[in-house]
């Protein structure tokens, strides 16, 4: 090879491999970019916008005719979309991807830390609680999926353990995730609140002394296993207006075992009425 | 309290509060205990037996009626089974679940690497590989589901990156993830052999310098976007008689971006015969 | 219990059992709070400053006659500085930790990925690159010692793979993480500049087909061994005026292993001169 | 290129690229392979040895004048001593790595589960808990570092919580992390036991309900702070006569928090006496 013939002369227009045609004639469902880390903005009930990072994956479905998908232009979209990823932007976006990469169908999964502003319970003390928020949207030319996942710590304070022992109870930190499919728009802030009023307690970033004796007496008041709360989370979404079908999954770090204890249930929910 | 009474009388008896009635009519599709890691023995073609570390998950079903489940006894069955936890031991498993716990259905859940010798392709230099393995069952009184999946290293060559470059085809690490639903038993190490042949070539735990010459330009004469080797897993999981659903997930660490290239693919296999 | 009594006269005033005395005569280095996620302001050399998340843990000395500290303090200097956690506001916050906690010795760590917008190398397409970095800091009344990480992606291609091979070489992601020292203030962008020109090539969020074919030839043309990288890097720490100590770690995703590459060099550089 | 002519007389010899000089001066500290997946043999107290599943890395020294490491030879030296990963052959590794790397100094981190059955605390029944430990061995012609590495899980419970709440008390999974030299052979099991016993309480993998009961008594009896852990620890490692380095540092999964509670100590032990 002569490097200055390269320079001056091309050896070879710059081929595009991936419109030539497949011949396997395979479908691919899903195609694309994943785990890309960006600044991102969502919706906030309170304060309308709150920016946070993203992770985000991109993906189109590619008939089988065609060898590959053109991947910047995945980038190209999620820079010009950043701005508002919230759950009400992300059918746009969809079809936005669906047109640039000439596509039947699109995916979007974005995964990112939801902050709250909560005061503790007795002080009022201010501080900020992270959520870990998913949301996944799927789009073709008539339909739209977006599923929600919102995980939520809490406290969990054994049954068993209170009724069996003279003192005390085991209780830990337990995790709540929530993944839901809404007819109409479900704020993040609902669901947290419905979760946190479903523990033994709910968990803050900053308790004073007086706060500390509240979520302990609190907690001791209300022994739940894994199951109840679950249980008790489950009965909310099921009777929620705009959640079309549900799951909840809760899984406790025991304080007893180097194990965690879990428990799952979904549901569907009764079509609600047409002009509801 | 005065500890000496508590001594020699007990102030209440130990009461079963799992097995007190709830009654909110919300039956729990998975409770149960998560992520023990556990010694475990599993079966292997070669050397029948091998000897791997599990992390392991342990559900049943819980019929609306009842409180709790009993969370020690999925330990204790733990311990009886952990000496067979292949593949075809796993239905008797769920049956030992079902009927300690008394339940309807149970899930089982074992992640581990499974390990295979092999030789580097010109040396022989021998080396072992671990592939990371996950095999879910669930059963009822009639019915077994029974999924395994498997993660097997690759190495991707850009076709694009080789065409368009005067020299020279940027290439990476891959992932192969296969999930299956068997219809009878299926080894680890024939999904292994189907996904290494796959790719723009197979990676290796020691490679010798006349090994690293092969595998480089084994690649080089092999190039494979992500989505070629989505399809070329695909049409062997299609085409393979003892494999009813399937899906074929790659993940490429692409060396010129910090994010990934993703495919996806799943589908069903016909029938297979009734004498097959 | 009679709750009523309990509102009207408390059965026991609030005790600070923090404050008690421990007597077995042991210091403790480091108490505080862990792995709180929370969203900061740093600086930005272009846009001033950048809004990202952190993940914060924040510890003081306790001496030996205390019990405990008090955790909620911790949390509430978080709430106050989060405005501004860069590395030039760390060392007040850390005195406003000794102050608020009443520590001889604060220490402060904030890992957060920071955000930089990038052009493609011929097409000038942009994207956001995102880079892990870690922010440590620990003073007493005296002395501040404050340690930046920083985890760059770069290209990395094997030499002897090219040499050795008729055509083509393995080439992977490979991470450079970079711990210094500052004398005066160094900017994360310098030393991601640094990195990115110590490589085979750098990576890019968005590469179009003549990006894709520059990035690949480029890389060809330059193939760096894991130690070649580590030297290189090494080589730029050692002759930079602000910086007083400093390592680097390089660890590369081998496209033809499961495992990886791994190479570490450290070092102290010369003290400049006092009016430097 | 002609493929005929390719295998019939190599174009080139395979050149060693890594034995080419390097010109630039810089010794490098650590170079080697990284995160290999192998099943190796320790040794277990009771049992004399366990099968289990470790993370190997392996790093030797390499001279300025020397451009890069032979990397397969450390999968070879892996392949030859996986049978005794046992901290008493860690010393004999170490010498053979340098011998085939002709390195003047050799590093080793072996990262593996260790597991222990344990008997419930009042029912007896047994159950294995797994105990993730790491040594990291180095090794130059006359000195040798190994460092051992202990996580154990236990239950904290807090200490104000129970003094200023009428009922309960918030606990928590607490996990301890030990670090230590040592003079002469330490088993494994000697820091478990030292460590499960300076927590509120033990942690165990099955639990009958009248352990239940004595687990949560014992708890409550026990209030400990994650400082007055770290300090119990502190003090066992301080006294022990094997021992010449040690570090404690205990994060405390906090069950009214989202973040976690963390204490740190380390302390250098006196010599021993040339005869002990």
């Amino acid at each position: 090879m002569n490097p200055d013939s390269k320079q001056s002369i091309p050896r070879k227009p710059i081929p595009d491999v991936q419109d030539e045609a497949d011949h396997r004639h395979i479908d691919i469902d899903k195609v694309g970019v994943k785990d890309l880390v960006y600044p991102i903005t969502v919706l906030d009930r309170e304060k309308e916008t709150q920016q946070t990072v993203g992770r985000v994956s991109m993906y189109v479905n590619l008939p089988h005719q065609f060898k590959g998908t053109h991947m910047s232009r995945f980038v190209e979209l999620l820079n010009e979309h950043r701005h508002n990823m919230s759950t009400t932007a992300i059918p746009d976006i969809l079809q936005a991807m669906r047109k640039r990469l000439q596509a039947a169908k699109a995916h979007l999964e974005v995964a990112f830390p939801f902050f709250l502003t909560k005061r503790a319970p007795v002080s009022g003390a201010e501080g900020l609680m992270s959520y870990n928020c998913t949301v996944r949207g799927s789009a073709d030319a008539e339909n739209l999926e977006l599923e929600i996942e919102i995980e939520i710590p809490i406290t969990a304070l054994c049954p068993c353990s209170k009724a069996i022992s003279d003192e005390g109870a085991h209780n830990q930190r337990g995790w709540v995730t929530v993944r839901f499919i809404q007819d109409k728009l479900v704020w993040i802030e609902e669901i947290i609140e419905a979760v946190e009023g479903s523990a033994s307690c709910e968990v803050y970033s900053v308790l004073k002394r007086e706060d500390e004796k509240y979520v302990t007496e609190k907690a001791y008041a209300n022994p739940m296993f894994v199951e109840d709360v679950a249980r008790s989370v489950a009965q909310k979404l099921a009777a929620h207006p705009r959640i079309l079908a549900w799951a909840v999954e809760v899984e406790n770090e025991e304080s007893i075992h180097a194990h965690n204890a879990y428990a799952y249930i979904e549901g569907k929910n009764p079509c609600p009425p047409p002009n509801s």
